[in-house]
């Protein structure tokens, strides 16, 4: 698909998925794409793990819900480490955003929805470390997000936004 | 162009720029990419100001060179208000970060290539402050990043990157 049909046409799908599998070649584009984000003096902080295995995802969701229903057949996980880039500033929540920004689009691209599910696994109740546990992840690794993958089995929704004049401008605030 | 092909052809480039004027319609184009990325809770922390003014370009000039070169026509400055989300959570990195993703893509679909340009302009100095200034962005908004916009006048370099089975991986770390 246009890059910028892409852009528009990818919205946050919290509706049910059907069960037909991800094929291993799309869930290595889509991590492509996520590694093909730019990170802060190529310091590649980012990390990803695609789930496909049926017993994994049923482990993972053990622990995800209820507090975020998981009906895809997969999902890619999202790690990161936090490591100083420039001076004595770390760009790691840059570098995975960019990296979850390129892996939605690809997602759309190959016919799935996506959702950007970060909150509710980082909070105090650290879903994260219990998902990382159950996929081996090291300490020095953080898993910050997931991405569950798969064909919507519902209509998708857009939220309702702000106008273009609202929030974008031409050679000043507000002009 | 086609969405897995613009997501591997970006890259950061920092060559020198032709002056090929970059239309109203592709700045509009790439503006609204930007705001067609995802937020934490809808909450659209992010605002954007092209700028294609030449007497506009000179001043932003005077305030970010000699810490980073610019020779594009037009740019997209990038602001950001630091709003709670989700519970005591602030996710406007995460925001304007996928916002710049979305506008670094749609600007090399456009036939442009870019650069993200935010620890030169964040550090102590201030350079985001002064530019912000030059706008008329209000205290509550922080200008954080610019993209130069432009066509390159230089081939484009790629960084090298560490292979995918280093980053990626199939249902464990590692695996």
């Amino acid at each position: 698909m246009n890059t910028l049909d892409v852009i528009k046409a990818r919205t946050s799908y919290r509706g049910k998925y059907k069960n037909t599998p991800v094929s291993r070649d799309d869930l290595t584009k889509i991590m492509e794409a996520g590694l093909a984000a730019p990170s802060g003096c190529n310091t590649q902080t980012t990390s990803l793990i695609a789930v496909d295995d049926p017993d994994v995802m049923a482990r993972l969701r053990g622990v995800i819900e209820p507090e975020f229903k998981v009906s895809s057949p997969a999902m890619i996980c999202v790690l990161t480490q936090y490591i100083k880039s420039y001076r004595d500033r770390c760009f790691s929540v840059h570098d995975y955003s960019a990296a979850i920004e390129n892996m939605l689009l690809a997602i759309v691209d190959l016919g799935y929805e996506s959702c950007w599910v970060e909150g509710q696994i980082t909070d105090d109740d650290a879903i994260g470390r219990k998902m990382a546990d159950i996929l081996g992840v090291p300490q020095d690794y953080e898993l910050i997000c997931f991405l569950p993958v798969g064909v919507a089995d519902e209509p998708t929704r857009f939220p309702k936004k702000k106008a273009f004049g609202e929030r974008a401008w031409f050679n000043g605030f507000g002009g």
